[in-house]
């Protein structure tokens, strides 16, 4: 069996065809090596600007569903943090951080074959009125407290037209957000996750793999989660308000 | 490669060298399968009340940290049950039902080299002494909720005497419990993973597969709990308590 | 926060309403407190027999990729049994076990307005040849083994019928078996999957909850797994064979 | 609850008192969030180069037990990427990566209470005699491919000696290696978690997180794993290998 990720002699490592200490170690920062598994190449400096940025965005958001979960899990298996960790990703599926693959499917699908003339207006227009025919749901559009823009989707579009890598992925999912606001009538700006992956789809990335930036992401989070837990503990609190009299497990 | 558990050609299915159509389903009850996963044997018909007893003892306590983890999970990925009922088998560990480990473990090596005679009595005062002054917790003994006394050890340590497979290494267990009621001054009665632990030992498993039985037993109740957050969500209400400026994740 | 499903005291625990000690406990085997976590009461005699059968069919299947899967996480963590399980468990989704949900929601969807008066041949041949011109792949039927039939499935089939909870689902489960031979020219008999998901819409569970039927029982299959991995351990087999020059991971 | 990750209001979210758009994304690279989360504050230039080296040393290893494990699962589970990446985590436990925090822990008990003074050479003396007095495993040196030394570690004490990071805890972990030579008269050289977790002891991390940098770096080479399944698989060939009768799971 190969996989082309990796190739290993006694002396050597070798990463995606370079040589991990000599060449990635110290040179190429996390962001870059992430981009280098996902794609098979380094990025250029823009791509690793706009990669690094997305990665970023989505570390941390507090006492989210997921932490939660990790915590409570950390709470009964401390020797096994990866298992916290691995609880606390499990979580992230086609309500929270997955829809980002949602995000990155709309918009590839729709741009399959264009050529770049298609009118992305009216694409959009269409999108919208399909899914709410279909009482479907929208991702990557609105958010339960950023209701009149989630600041990290603006941030991340103005990282992408300073980095040059602002294309028609990311232009069709913003009108995405403005046809969705006309159609429902309330304000359904791109949140984060839609930003991410519409982003994503410009760097190349295929909609199936796109939720995995997020759980990168937030695998780094959730250590941070679980290296406070360490030293604030906050499960048991968790634990007293859902079960007061005292839990019956031993 | 070759397992024991299985063989399969196109008409027929073996499990542990049965005919799983013909001699297991509708024959053997799901307890006696997993006796028969355990040991490649089946059960007498003493151990298949006891080993039944042991697992039914478990599936369900509630909201415990475990059952949180999983409602959490379930709420973020709503089409992925399995990596909700994961998730909560994944805080199984060293302090809640994987104590069954341990408490198997400490009287499985207690007794490796027993020959019937050694004064379990002293036996049990020896191993409390030891944990105590090396600061260890004794596994299997005391519970936050029922002090007194938890009522599933005794009801486990009955059926196993009533069904004749009440051993050594089950009153070891309880001479432990005695004998640490003495040395820390205050009511420390074996809880029922202590019960399990020890009475898995005279079934025959070893220590380290102990904690599996508990593993089984609260894949089902986790699955019991995901069937009501389905009805009547509480997960919702654990984010809100825990956040409740609302979460920033999308 | 409230869950039907528990409650406890110091010196008591109820499970749905019963005393867990006192009246589940030595009388109610496991199969039977799945159906209880499930459905809030007890299982009739014949729901007991069928629920029991349908719970034992699917404990084991050999070194399945779930199987592997587990073996190869409890190779690097065997300290957390748990976390294995919890690995294997999480691959039970819309390629194996998990197809239990899709035949489940084929037939309580196609039934739902059900009066007892449809033509169920006519409605099987109209759900496949709808799958077929949507490309959809059918859940439930065909198997890449037991090409002939799936013995597990007609085993069940034949307690249901002996039970007397054979109805409509499983008739119609069957139908869509025998119109997607018409329709794709081969056998496509109705598998262990298509027979659960069938059988669990009879019992009236919701087809939201029925893959957790197959987690139920191949948590108890993964156990089983991990202690023969403790016997006689297969993981490293199939590391050497993925990586035969030797892992670099330390 | 209140958590110091992370506090969020309708236009604004702050990371550990930065603002998360302003002061972090586009400013700070993913490194640096992850030192951030672990440690409260953001790292020096220096503490950025060495844990960036760290991180990214640690992302790829070829067709690990892990990478094995998630590309398994994604097989039967491709809906639900996340779960793949939580399958693979979880089996970075004692045996494999997980020995981070072993080697984390050795050296900062060893020089918990250190003033400066301690003879490292005759401390590594001892930790190794002790160890193997008690047969107890030395984690953090030794490896299976790289016998003549880890070229990671050789490479990460290189950069942190070049960014004055290099300390006690670093040159103790070096010195137990060549002890270890001594007592076992053989190579023993610090491998690549043994230089992690000597390394994030100089950066502060208290051992019980340690394995989350394994975690971290792990996540993200796991996402590449499945992208690369997603093009070519390989989970098929290795059920084929261990099951070549072929499965009999539906």
């Amino acid at each position: 069996m190969q996989t082309a990720l990796a190739r290993s002699t006694e002396a050597t490592i070798e990463v995606c065809g370079l040589d991990l200490c000599d060449e990635i170690m110290g040179h190429v920062p996390l962001s870059g090596v992430a981009f280098l598994e996902l794609s098979g190449r380094l990025p250029t400096e823009s791509e690793l600007r706009l990669i690094d940025a997305m990665l970023v965005s989505l570390v941390e958001h507090g006492l989210t569903p997921s932490a939660l979960a990790a915590r409570l899990t950390y709470h009964g298996a401390p020797e096994s943090l990866q298992a916290a960790v691995a609880a606390g990703l499990s979580g992230l599926g086609s309500v929270f951080v997955g829809t980002i693959e949602g995000s990155a499917r709309l918009v590839q699908e729709a741009l399959r074959d264009d050529d770049g003339t298609a009118d992305l207006a009216q694409l959009a227009d269409e999108l919208v009125a399909r899914s709410r025919a279909e009482r479907r749901f929208i991702p990557g559009v609105g958010h339960p407290l950023h209701k009149s823009g989630d600041p990290r989707a603006a941030r991340l579009f103005a990282i992408a037209r300073d980095a040059g890598l602002y294309g028609r992925h990311a232009e069709l999912m913003e009108l995405v957000g403005a046809a969705a606001a006309v159609h429902y009538g309330r304000k359904l700006p791109v949140n984060v996750t839609g930003a991410i992956g519409s982003l994503a789809s410009e760097l190349g990335f295929p909609w199936q793999v796109c939720r995995g930036l997020g759980v990168m992401s937030r695998a780094i989070g959730l250590v941070g989660h679980l290296a406070e837990e360490l030293r604030t503990p906050l499960a048991g609190e968790i634990v007293d308000y859902a079960a007061p009299v005292r839990p019956t497990a031993v």
